[in-house]
């Protein structure tokens, strides 16, 4: 394009592949950055190419790390009788954020999902399942996203585990703090009165 | 925080500079990232990186290139007669897509905003003037942005071009194509109809 250049385009392209940047957006962030200080491009470059060289996945968790095992399961605070499962990376530092949770985590990198080919073998349940029992897990909080693929995921990863004689439980869906009832929709709203719980 | 790592603290840190990336956006973007095959992460910090460092201004009319001047100052199929002053480099890609437009450009650098203290001496309109004289230029349309500071701009830009016998236009405001009258703001309506035009 007349008023562009290759590596203008080239650079809207690569930014065009990540998730949520649409071409329009690529192309101001483009903009962006041709008038930004080239130390300061240099440090964005940098961080983003050292991230993806040094964070791996703990091998314990499979949450993310920059070590062999992550901090939450080297941690000697941490309850390891308890299991939070997630589907990725990112929902546990979600939960970390809540501070309420103080046990193990277990990443199954995944969810079930026939349509996309992915089934239980490529998730990480096997190695949940020599965990809970290495570790002497007395409890497990299947937390999976709560849409259809997220609940198949942990209905199958309970009924693994109560093969080996341990229940699981799943968080709580409901209507979200903050907003208005009116505004739920009917499967949010049938689920929170299925899961009402006493008013101390 | 636990389940993130400093790496991964930092590469957040440097998107959410990014215009229209907020801390969300930038975890979104760094986990994803995280996941992405090196050599495609290596492309993308190359590619802004290698932009950064070729990509400069047009020692004549101010736009994006890679050499010291434009394709569109340097080819011979463009009108030279005819400058369109825009703001920005990025509003010279916007209307060459329209190729509506065969003329010559002009990028301002900004627009007047005494809120911000940019006043008539940080936009290049010394050079506007002198590339006009020396070009023979007949038409200048005024292409900046259709708000406050923009008009102001427009205004100055006109004021100082007809000190030297040249007048200027300006790209009609009106009602988008493809929108609902309706839905048009009171003052882009009320601009449509000062600016109506005879139907043919």
């Amino acid at each position: 394009m007349q008023g562009s250049s290759d590596r203008i385009e080239r650079a809207i392209e690569e930014l065009t592949k990540l998730p949520t940047i649409g071409r329009k957006t690529a192309q101001r962030l483009a903009l962006h950055l041709v008038k930004t200080p080239l130390d300061e491009v240099n440090a964005l470059a940098d961080a983003i190419v050292d991230m993806r060289k040094r964070v791996r996945h703990c091998s314990e968790c499979g949450a993310l790390t920059e070590q062999d095992r992550c901090a939450i399961c080297t941690s000697e605070r941490r309850d390891r009788h308890v299991i939070c499962v997630v589907e990725e990376p990112g929902n546990v530092m979600a939960i970390e954020k809540t501070g309420e949770y103080r046990g193990l985590y277990h990443v199954l990198h995944g969810r079930l999902s026939p349509l996309d080919g992915i089934g239980p073998e490529d998730l990480t349940v096997d190695k949940l399942v020599e965990r809970v029992k290495r570790l002497g897990v007395t409890e497990v909080i299947i937390a999976t996203n709560p849409n259809v693929e997220g609940e198949a995921t942990c209905n199958y990863v309970a009924g693994v585990l109560n093969e080996i004689g341990v229940e699981a439980s799943t968080i709580a869906r409901g209507v979200p703090m903050g907003s208005d009832l009116d505004l739920a929709d009917q499967v949010t709203l049938a689920r929170a009165i299925q899961g009402r719980s006493k008013v101390k």
